[in-house]
């Protein structure tokens, strides 16, 4: 999907978010507020925002040396995933639909998103956002095609999210699991470390994707991700930036995602803040 | 006060819905936005972001012939605040110290601010913003200059907040009352025809500024303006706008706003959406 406006002002309050977490030196916020206005221009020649995104981010990196400057966030959100892990799984657990509920749990954990609001209070908000039901729920395909599915691809999004998606791995553990996440520190996505800490690696192998955008561009994505991604019988991604890159991708998927800002309710069609779980049937397949 | 960086994401937000307002051609948003980013880029060469805000709205009305894009949202704010006036009046008349709460009214009338937030119900959140204390409150200095005061000026802000506006002018009566707006339209600001619409001129003569930011820049302001502006016994500058501009101004001034930004809020020391009514001593006067 292309770069929508509105993804124009946010970015701008992501970078200048991130060069405060990065560095306490004002001159150095000057400059790369001014190098990210001159790259914002160009939006036009980014595929989509996440690309974008990227780019911009880079600048933090290079002029601070900070290369994980949400790391102390990510490291927050974790804990806070952990803390409410034995509840949630004992939620599901009572559950009769535990896949049903499972989804939504790890569609809650799309919350569980600093880079979007860093004061979000989860703990506060756990009950209403886990019985919001979803808007677009597209579970029973998901059961239908569960009957006869082998292996199972998740695209990772933030960190602490993660945590929630191992209660989903949990409902699907008797099929061949892969749990795919970003190859680089970007914004608050979950890398390998924060995976790992959640405990996904009882249920699924963890790859990376080969990108290093807060998405997955399929033209960056390495050998062994792209062979996952394709071969797998059901593919679920996870959140905003992998919507926004793999909406209307050459093989079926199934989005799990909060939607959180203006641009993707309404490409969704649902209300700000709705949950969704949609299935997307590639023309091709 | 000078630009600061979380005013540029705000900014290029506003010029977005700016943009929207005044044509539906997607070609022309994108060159808006464009251009909005290149004058971004030299926001340290602007005083303060009002002055910015007024440079990068003028891209809008040149490349669209647009010359009051918020003419629509400023008609409604006026008749939502015309319908709230009734209420309001008899709150202010029933209070023991009317003074105080016609403060608390006048200001309450700066949540009526579209460039902020253009969805914000406020007949829903009247009772409790209008019930809500200032954090910082001066009244009772005001009440002691009030002695032997013989004028007043009084620097509007938004649309339908001058409704709000004429309750306090009516508690101030006896006074020779001076109510200043803006030149032009500029974002959602009041001008001559919304003051006038608000029935200020029943106890005050409206005043132009000089000035189209959306603030008050003194260096542009005109001759008129700025013997009232100097002369009068007392000055209330409504809203972050003229905040902006007049802190550390030449006069003594009272400030009355809410503060409904971060930088605002931390600029005042108080808590997001907090009201304030500030006196502000000038150190020459």
């Amino acid at each position: 999907m292309e770069v929508y406006l509105d993804c124009l002002p946010c970015i701008l309050r992501q970078v200048l978010e991130s060069s405060r977490m990065s560095t306490d030196n004002k001159e150095l916020h000057d400059k790369i507020m001014v190098e990210a206005l001159s790259k914002l221009r160009h939006y036009r020649s980014f595929q989509n925002s996440p690309e974008l995104c990227r780019d911009i981010s880079s600048i933090v990196k290079i002029k601070t040396g900070q290369t994980d400057p949400y790391y102390q966030i990510k490291q927050r959100d974790m804990r806070t995933a952990l803390r409410l892990y034995p509840k949630l799984r004992s939620f599901v657990d009572a559950q009769q639909d535990r896949l049903h509920w499972a989804l939504k749990v790890a569609a809650t954990g799309n919350v569980l998103d600093s880079a979007v609001d860093i004061g979000f209070d989860v703990e506060k908000a756990l009950d209403a956002e886990v019985s919001k039901p979803f808007s677009i729920c597209d579970t029973q395909l998901l059961e239908q095609q569960l009957k006869t599915a082998k292996s199972l691809l998740v695209i990772g999004d933030n960190a602490g999210e993660t945590v929630f998606d191992s209660i989903l791995l949990e409902q699907l553990a008797h099929l061949d699991l892969t749990y795919a996440v970003r190859s680089a520190p970007i914004i608050n996505d979950a890398t390998l470390e924060e995976a790992q800490a959640s405990g996904i690696d009882r249920y699924a192998k963890i790859i990376t994707s080969g990108c290093d955008a807060p998405g997955t561009l399929l033209g960056e994505c390495n050998k062994k991700f792209l062979n996952h991604f394709y071969d797998a019988d059901i593919v679920i991604s996870k959140g905003q930036g992998n919507y926004e890159t793999l909406l209307d991708c050459d093989r079926d998927v199934f989005f799990l995602l909060k939607a959180k800002c203006p641009v993707l309710s309404t490409l969704l069609s649902v209300d700000l803040n709705d949950y969704v779980f949609k299935f997307y049937q590639c023309a091709q397949a």
